[in-house]
């Protein structure tokens, strides 16, 4: 089965897209944790980022660094969190989430559900600082 | 300051050790959120993960990714999960944490306090997967 990821990647699901690359796809959740969250993923669908080669492995990483740094620049916030957890989509994908307090990184807890207009300006506002 | 993640790095303060190399350090986190969490940590003393140098970056991941093959083998668990956070210890460390549920990444939860027995017994477990 295609995962939601994958239409995504093949254009036949919208995204507010940060960043791409050849290989990698940088978008907001459109049901953030905190305004700012951003899912980073390999266009290649494997279901457990651990399962990625080491090539894939190090690539996905780098560029979610590239992401991180533009997320912190337009985000106020203490740190960028990270997070994988897999359980839900199965493709693979890494949470950038702006955190001020540990209990921030929660995937139990309620989301949010920012208007487009909201989303649309949140992803202009990062990809003004991806290299 | 010399952080605690350092003061383990030298020795000074003990740890479960699960896998070490020249520049990168894992161990079981003796205030777990489940049973096997381990925490990955560049020796170098760097406040923010994403502040590494991409190479330092790139190989702490690689290393995470030994560490987490083996913690899946020897801890029943529907995934590794990750997560940096970053708010506590001023020293980047990836958390690797067994996961059957969404919430079992919250560390605004009371975490688990195991006998020295037990985190002896669940390093050992983990090291015998380490190649």
């Amino acid at each position: 089965m295609v995962s939601i990821f994958s239409k995504i990647v093949l254009g036949e699901i919208p995204c507010y897209k940060i960043a791409e690359t050849t290989d990698y796809l940088a978008f907001l959740d459109v049901f953030p944790l905190t305004t700012g969250h951003v899912l980073v993923i390999p266009k290649q669908e494997t279901d457990n980022i651990f399962d990625l080669d080491n090539e894939q492995f190090a690539g996905l990483h780098l560029f979610s660094k590239i992401v991180a740094d533009a997320v912190r620049k337009a985000i106020p916030c203490k740190k960028v969190g990270v997070a994988v957890i897999g359980l839900e989509v199965p493709h693979a994908h890494i949470h950038l989430v702006p955190i001020n307090e540990v209990g921030d990184i929660n995937f139990a807890k309620p989301k949010l559900k920012p208007a487009p207009e909201e989303l649309a300006a949140t992803a202009q506002a990062i990809r003004h600082f991806i290299a």
